[in-house]
């Protein structure tokens, strides 16, 4: 039997315990898992009262998760794991950059035509439109491409919050590129707002005196045959906190600026370029 | 505004984030926490679907835990993180050895006379006597030190675990040294049994061909004004999964023998010995 009195000698037999996993790569994720969370511990000599508090925080933060709220998604995009994740798998030179999907995405949202308002709810910021193409890294249009698209509303909400003010579907939509692989989706500007901060993770963020605001941005998760998919957002670039975004998730490259078109609507102009699967 | 194009301009954007909590042990344990958690996503090379598993498992983690379940804490076991803080808490030369406090302590047992049995409930197994001394580490006897007493019936439940056929104090006390520091605690033999297998980390533990049994204990929290309080457990020398306590909790100077004494009864003993607070 091996007497477990020093922290080297059990990190060594609770590897060997988990060394006979049948999948390769479980075993290789509990390794790495294992390593890290015993050298996290004893890097800061982890005291019982501390992993006690950490047990009970992990506890009340799965307990908060629910249909419409993903609190440990809020916990891994605001150390910014989400984005390393986004970051790790993106496919290279001339495909969009990716950021994190968020936690209010939902499914099933419904069908829009090409040029329908997603705004269904009365709101009182700019009326906007955003159009452009999507194509192959060598600028080939996409025909029939999806753009999953969901965003806040001017005052910080999405409609998968329940807000009282807001319908189901309101600014959420799927669009698809036409024949020369255009998009164009009409909404509102995207407003800044705070992340859920009235949990664990928002409990997280206070006592470190860090934010939790989020600048105004539109999701859009892409989709199309043969092609790698892709979550991202466009970040206006008027919007406050485009500096300090809560979630890590802004880029240079997803800022777009709104301006007047030919008609005078405000208009942002993004072409997407996806890898090949 | 910095341009996160990479994981380590991530990882600094992120710390920087961090660099101002007005406490500087939390500043210490987020930043520990930060740098391993990302240093795992990238020895990994995580992916957005095992990320997106890892975040479901770790819900359903959550939402499993109870008044008298406690999920996390077992995943802590599992992968020795629980053993390691004890170990790193010790007091060092000549202090009875830590083990961990699994997850059916229950606050409140009621209180027994020096030698009553905590047996309340029918029982199939070797009634047994563990009696001895609480000392400090020269010796000296401790009196009135609690010991705070917890385990499972020869079929391996414990009381909490509101088996239909347990009482709810069955097999658990609150004890006092005597004058002379003497304690004595009767009870049954305690059985082997299985850490709750039905929930994720029991899934985890399937997925990587792991056991998920204890062998027989008997635990014992001390407190004694002055003194440190000690976590631990005797273990039963004959009970089977001695050699792989499935949360890495045997220690060999927390083995104990019961052998029958001038009366016959099943005995076992044990000196406490706690170091000065």
């Amino acid at each position: 039997m091996t007497d477990i009195t020093a922290p080297d000698i059990l990190l060594n037999e609770v590897l060997a315990r988990y060394s006979d996993s049948p999948n390769p790569r479980m075993k290789q994720v509990m390794e790495s898992f294992i390593r890290h969370i015993h050298a996290f511990a004893r890097d800061i000599e982890l005291q019982r009262e501390e992993w006690l508090e950490g047990i009970k925080w992990l506890t009340a933060t799965g307990k908060i998760c629910s249909e419409t709220r993903q609190e440990f998604i809020l916990l891994s995009d605001t150390i910014g794991l989400s984005m390393l994740v986004e970051i790790m798998a993106e496919s290279g030179e001339g495909v969009t950059e990716a950021t994190v999907l968020g936690p209010f995405f939902a499914p099933d949202s419904p069908e829009r035509a090409k040029g329908e308002s997603m705004l269904l709810d009365p709101d009182d910021g700019d009326l906007v439109v955003v159009r452009g193409r999507v194509t192959d890294v060598d600028g080939n249009p996409i025909a029939n491409a999806v753009l999953d698209c969901w965003q806040s509303n001017t005052a910080g909400w999405y409609a998968v919050q329940q807000h009282p003010s807001s319908s189901t579907n309101n600014l959420r939509g799927i669009y698809r590129t036409d024949e020369n692989g255009e998009y164009e989706i009409r909404s509102v500007r995207p407003g800044p707002y705070p992340i859920p901060s009235d949990g664990p993770v928002g409990d997280l963020l206070k006592a470190n005196n860090r934010g939790w605001m989020r600048p105004g941005h539109l999701h859009v998760w892409l989709h199309a045959d043969g092609f790698k998919e892709l979550i991202t957002h466009l970040f206006d670039s008027t919007s406050s906190h485009i500096e300090d975004d809560a979630v890590f998730g802004v880029r240079e490259s997803l800022i777009v600026e709104f301006t007047p078109d030919a008609t005078g609507e405000l208009e942002a102009i993004y072409n997407f370029a996806l890898d090949k699967a």
